[in-house]
C-alpha cells in the first residue's frame, strides 16, 4: 500500500471529527451543560474541525430521560439551542447504536434537521441491521457512516462480508473502530488496507476511531491517516470512555493543514476542561485499561477498577484471565 | 528497508533496558530508598529485564553530593549494596554524561566493578568527547553505546557524521535519543534506518530512547524495534524525566518473548510505585509537555509550568513561541 503523503503535505480529503460530547458523554452520561457544549462549538469553529458530533440519537423507551443528559438523546431542539441553522463550513453528526435507538421514530427528514451526518454503530454480528439504518437515513438525505466496533474481536472473513455489505450500501463511509483500545499500528495498517481496497472500490470514505489503552490511539490514529484513513475522530484532552481517545490537540499538532488551528481549543481547555476535571470527571490512560487493553477485553472491568482506585494491579489481571 | 518478524515472532536480539532509577532520578534527584531500588531490582530480574541502569556516574566536583541522592553518583559500593556480585544474567549499566563526569577517576577497571556497560550520553557537539569516553571505558573492560541525544535538533549531515565516528571507535551500540519528545514514528523509522546501516556495517547494534510528551514514546519504540532496532529502554509507569518514557509495562506486554513476565512488575507498582506517587513525586504527559514535544523544544519550560500547575495553555504556548 502506497504512503498517502508526507510529514510536510496535507491532504484535501482528511476530516477531523470532533466526538468529545459524544464520546465524553460515557465519563458523565451526557451531563454537559448548554454552555459548555455551545463554547465547545465555537471552539471547534475556530480550529477549523470538519464535524461535531453532539452525542446518541438513543431510544427514550430504551433509556430513561431521567438517567442522562440531553446529549444522550440529541433532540433536535437541543442541538439547534446551541448551532441555530447551523450557517457554517462544520458539519453536525449523530451517532446512533444498532438496537437502541428508534430511528425510525426520531430521525427526521435531513432538510429539517440540523443533523449533516448519522454514524451508525454496529457489532459485526448486527450488521444487517446497520445496513438497514444506513439505507433509511440515506433516503432522508443523511450522510451516513457504518462504524464496526471492536473489530479487534472480528475474524478476516467476518470482517471481509462485514465490508463487501457496506460496499454494497449505500453508507458514505466506513470507519475501523478499536473499541478495546487492543491493537497495534501494524494491525490498524492492515485493516486500513482492508477497508481501503473496499472503499475505493465502491467510492466510500475510511474512518479511524481509537481508544488510548495502551497510549496508542495518537499513533494508531496516525498509522490509519498515513496509510490513507481520512476521518479522524478525536476529543478534547482525549476525553472518552475509560482510557479515553486520540486528543484533537494531538492530532491538530501532527495535521499540516493550516486551516487547522489548535490555538481556539488551549483557550477552551482552560476555561472548561481544567474545571470540568477538577470536579472529579475522570477519564484517561491507567494501568487496568492497559491490562485490558493488552488482553482485548472490554474496558468495563477496568472502569469498574478506575472508579474504586484500585490499584492491586496483579489480582486485577488475574481476575481478567478467570485465573483469581 | 525489511520488517523484522511479525506480531508474533520474538527477537533473540532484542534486550529490554530498564531506566528507572536513572532517568526517574532526574524527576526525585535520585532520592530513591535501597529498599526501593533492590525490590526494582528483583522485580526486574524475575521480569526479564536484560539491563538495569542505576543512574548517572555524576562527578562530585561538578554536583553536590548534599543535594542528590547515591544513583547520581553510582559509587561501586553503593550498586553493590543493591547487588551484591551480581551473579544473574541481567547486566548492570550506568549512564555518563560527556563534560559532567571524571571518569577517568570514577570509573575503575570493569573486573572490579559491579558494572557492565557505560552509556555514554552526548549532544550531538561533543562527539569527540563521546568517542574518547567510549575507547577509555571499552579499554577497561566494558560494553558501551553512545547516546546522541536531542537528537530532533540534530541535521542529516551532523548525523551521518556522528555516525561515522561511532563506527570507527569501538563503542558496542548507538541509542536513537528523542530527549524532547518531538519525533514521530515515520521519523524514527528513518533515524533507525540511517543508525541500522552504520550499525551493519561496522558489527554494533542500535537502541531507541523515547520521551513521551506527545504519548508517542511507546509507538516510537515499537516502531524503532520493528525496524530492527534491538536495545530498548523502559521505565516503571514511564517514570522519567517531564513526561517520562516507554513503559516497561507497555514493552513487555507487547514483545512475545516468554522470557519476559508482567507479573513482577505489577507487584512492584503496586507496593513501591503507587505509594511514591502518593507521596507527591510527578512524572508523565500533559499539555504543556505535549506543546514542547510538538515544538521541538527541550522540556524545561514544561517542567516548570507543570511544577506550577499551570493551566494558561494558550499563555505558555505563546511564550515557547517567544510571541508572548
Amino acid at each position: 500500500m502506497a504512503k498517502k503523503g508526507s510529514l510536510l503535505s496535507f491532504r484535501p480529503d482528511i476530516k477531523v471529527v470532533d466526538a468529545t460530547i459524544r464520546d465524553g458523554g460515557l465519563v458523565n452520561d451526557f451531563h454537559f451543560s448548554d454552555e459548555f457544549v455551545k463554547k465547545l462549538y465555537e471552539a471547534n469553529l475556530k480550529a477549523g474541525v470538519d464535524y461535531m458530533e453532539f452525542g446518541y440519537k438513543a431510544s427514550k423507551d430504551i433509556f430513561d430521560e431521567s438517567e442522562f443528559g440531553p446529549w444522550k438523546f440529541c433532540d433536535e431542539d437541543a442541538i439547534r439551542r446551541i448551532v441555530g441553522d447551523n450557517d457554517t463550513d462544520m458539519k453536525i453528526a449523530v451517532m446512533a447504536d444498532v438496537g437502541r435507538c428508534d430511528y425510525k421514530r426520531d430521525i427526521i427528514n435531513r432538510a429539517d434537521s440540523a443533523i449533516d451526518l448519522v454514524r451508525i454503530a454496529t457489532y459485526i454480528n448486527t450488521m444487517p441491521g446497520a445496513i438497514n439504518m444506513a439505507e433509511y437515513c440515506h433516503n432522508l438525505g443523511y450522510e451516513t457512516t457504518i462504524n464496526i466496533m471492536a473489530i479487534s474481536n472480528a475474524t478476516g472473513a467476518e470482517i471481509d462480508e462485514a465490508l463487501e455489505l457496506i460496499g454494497n450500501s449505500p453508507a458514505d463511509g466506513v470507519y475501523i473502530v478499536d473499541s478495546y483500545g487492543a491493537l497495534y499500528m501494524e494491525e490498524i495498517e492492515e485493516l486500513a488496507e482492508k477497508y481501503l481496497n473496499m472503499a475505493e472500490k465502491y467510492g466510500k470514505f475510511v474512518g479511524i476511531h481509537a481508544h488510548n489503552n495502551q497510549q496508542l490511539a495518537f499513533a494508531n490514529t496516525i498509522a490509519a491517516l498515513t496509510n490513507g484513513v481520512s476521518y479522524l475522530d478525536a476529543t478534547i484532552n482525549g476525553m472518552g470512555r475509560g482510557a479515553g481517545n486520540c486528543s484533537t490537540e494531538q492530532l491538530l499538532g501532527f495535521l499540516k493543514n493550516p486551516k487547522y488551528d489548535l490555538i481556539p481549543l488551549l483557550k477552551f481547555m482552560e476555561n472548561y476542561m481544567e474545571p470540568m476535571k477538577a470536579e472529579g470527571v475522570t477519564w484517561g490512560y491507567n494501568i487496568p485499561y492497559l491490562l485490558t487493553g493488552q488482553m482485548n477485553r472490554h474496558p468495563r472491568s477496568a472502569i469498574s477498577a478506575t472508579a474504586q482506585k484500585r490499584t492491586d494491579y496483579l489480582r486485577f489481571l488475574l481476575e481478567l484471565d478467570d485465573k483469581s
